[in-house]
């Protein structure tokens, strides 16, 4: 059996990842979806082992000591990280998995999974991505500027990436990432194994 | 504008490949096909600038001089070769473009042009591709033999290639490569126009 992707989505906010992420999965609910391991108490809305698995700092730091992660980072206290184990489990059944994460992370799944290919997703230009942060205009200029510098930081890191999906119409956005996971199911590193068998049988 | 992509097919007799790029030219017109110049003569049915370009040895010759070709070789007394020129013409207006060519051919062209994506077309199996070698049973067992030795030895090279399609279902095997083909388009190498954009408008 061949073996299943992973994939690391990044992009910053105003990308409108999250809605597409939504979106593709319904027309794709065969994919994994790699779930983060997080320190932080649970926000009203949030369910256990959706988007987080809720643990307890002594459980990520051992798990941190055991090499059981393959990125994690400290924000303001708390760890979040993803586990290598269900990544490993969800390649070894064929199954493709989706890794959302942020730059950061992104660059230290990378080095543990050279193999994993990494989409990023962009607004479609500096105009709207700036409406999109605008939001419903409550916010204040500064908060608006805070979160322009960070979108453009992480946008300068989307040279790291090995696509890059435009994110201006939903569906085709959508449509782009299924082209990108489906094909990469022919890329030689997943199919050496017809190679192997086509030669194997003509010795015999 | 985006620039368009080039992708080198090869895959061996009995792999079906030209059967599959017929079928995926009904369904992509608007891909390119780079024609080969060739100096033996024009056999029964065939057309000029179809498939083959006829031309003397001469002005062959004063290609390879003036380093026109992307690749080219010499059998039996005869040149066949691939033309830069169109190719990049392709590539300037934005179009993708399909090179068919050989294993030696295809290293060839990606010495030449390192962003060329590869597809190497592989029989389903060892026995399938006997069965379509042996055709309709006329040949002797020494001719079969030798397109045999001749398949595997392409097929050995198989791992030179970026993408392996394996060709049992035509119809499967043709969106194969046109998934390929459409996701490469998000490659970053040819997207750093919208990054870019995105961050000059930033600073403006």
């Amino acid at each position: 059996m061949n073996k299943g992707g992973v994939f690391i989505i990044s992009g910053p906010s105003g990308s409108g990842k999250d809605t597409l992420l939504v979106e593709y999965f319904k027309k794709r609910p065969e994919t994994a979806f790699s779930i983060s391991s997080i320190t932080r108490d649970m926000r009203v809305g949030e369910v256990e082992g959706e988007k987080y698995n809720f643990i307890s700092k002594e459980k990520f730091e051992q798990m941190i000591k055991e090499d059981k992660l393959l990125e994690y980072n400290n924000f303001v206290g708390n760890y979040y990280g993803t586990p290598r184990e269900p990544v490993e489990k969800a390649v070894e059944c064929g199954r493709d998995i989706i890794i959302e994460v942020d730059v950061n992370g992104a660059a230290q799944i990378r080095e543990k999974l050279p193999e994993a290919l990494s989409i990023f997703i962009m607004p479609p230009s500096f105009e709207e991505l700036r409406r999109r942060l605008c939001g419903r205009g409550t916010e204040t200029e500064e908060v608006i500027e805070a979160r322009m510098a960070s979108a453009l930081g992480e946008i300068k890191r989307a040279t790291e990436y090995d696509y890059i999906v435009v994110n201006d119409d939903i569906s085709v956005a959508v449509d782009d990432i299924i082209s990108i996971i489906s094909s990469s199911k022919y890329l030689l590193g997943r199919q050496k194994t017809i190679i192997d068998e086509v030669l194997k049988n003509a010795k015999s």
